[in-house]
């Protein structure tokens, strides 16, 4: 079997790979993980079951067959408390040691790229710890499909770009060069839109939001007054500095 | 055909379709990518023939039928002095707008992702304002590819990202928190290592340095003082506070 490598001990292990199937859009997935996912024994996702699960949707657009894998379904915890969450990963993470254990080739779905604030990446951590080879496939990045969306440049020139996940904390962001991506805001979007509001009195900003990218609820608004606060979780805000055209520094 | 559009006056003109085909890895292009590349009626490319363009390089080894296509070879200028890089942009955008308007539907190939440090995002700006319609197809970042490569989150939890381009101007950067993408060093990769040695030396940080990351001459460091100042273009580095494990904030 492909992938398959022996550890110490001389027993045969699967393998784990994290693909990234990108944004929403099935076509923006990669040739890589169309391949990799028809090649594997069986296919693992955070979520409880197949419906429920975004990146799966994708997947099952671009590869009908996807239907036929063996599915392994964990519910990744959605909680603030980080502890809890670690010790809730590193119960799923043991069950998926021992599918692989299995001589198990195993794909791990994640939406937009892997190594962008995914949580595959503390099992990925768990199970290189148990020696377990793994490998991970790229796939796009929301913010790059939103700024694909709506044409604009990320980064031009010598400029600088600054992700920023979460918002709970943004009150030193406003001092970053360049362009501001902020993802993952969730409920925090009516802070973000206070905040932006008032900036933007100080300086003039070029401030897109973009709701949903890819998807048929998509939703785009420009300025902070704009900003939906319950657009909810899939909500990118880009924030340029007004002086710095759409595609230069 | 697909893509084209009316605009004032009546005359069929055709679309501008920016694909990126992500990092080296022709696996990597996208299925949208793939499609366009065969649908399209020709090809634009940023260097003075195909044998010298990366991207069209990725682009045939998945795609061989592209050696059929009608190809456009625009020479772009790598120039540090803006003002004669924009005029030498519009020279080139006007000869493409001509040949859009000629009814043509063109894909310009683009390393890595349109929006990300891409000369083609001025070509686009002059298209637009042509009134000629115009896409962009997301790529695969080499940003993401390295952090793949190396399996190591470049952001995850409520950690920022920071992407510093070029590294004129580099003195400030250690004030970021979370995680520092250092791209498109080049002859400066000399003066980032003495920087990040320098920082090193006040706190503990995880330096990873990726050269032609998913090309044949791929080489990966670790450690500031392991930067090759040498090392050219495509090198990456990637800094991450070292009390940040790997896989969280």
């Amino acid at each position: 079997m492909p992938g398959q490598v022996t550890i110490a001990g001389g027993a045969f292990v699967g393998k784990l790979i994290g693909v990234g199937v990108g944004p929403g859009d099935p076509e923006l997935m990669t040739l890589k993980a169309i391949r990799l996912i028809k090649e594997c024994d069986c296919i693992i996702i955070p979520a409880s079951e197949k419906e429920k699960c975004i990146a799966y949707r994708i997947a099952e657009q671009a590869i009908p067959e996807i239907a036929e894998k063996e599915i392994y379904a964990f519910d990744f915890p959605m909680i603030s408390d980080k502890n809890r969450m670690l010790e809730e990963i590193d119960v799923i993470s043991e069950k998926i040691i021992n599918i692989l254990k299995k001589k198990k080739n195993a794909v791990f779905l994640t939406l937009g790229d892997a190594t962008i604030y995914s949580t595959f990446m503390y099992v990925l951590e768990n199970v290189k710890a148990a020696g377990i080879e793994t490998e991970i496939v790229s796939g796009i990045t929301s913010f790059c499909a939103a700024a694909a969306r709506i044409q604009i440049a990320i980064g031009s020139g010598n400029s600088e770009i600054h992700i920023i996940s979460g918002n709970d904390d943004i009150e030193h962001t406003s001092k970053y060069r360049g362009t501001r991506v902020y993802m993952k805001s969730g409920r925090q979007l009516g802070r973000l839109k206070e905040y932006l509001v008032e900036e933007s009195k100080k300086k003039p900003l070029q401030i897109y939001t973009i709701n949903n990218c890819g998807m048929e609820s998509e939703e785009v608004t420009y300025g902070a007054e704009q900003i939906n606060a319950d657009a909810g979780y899939f909500t990118i805000v880009i924030v340029k500095e007004a002086n710095q055209p759409a595609a230069s520094s």
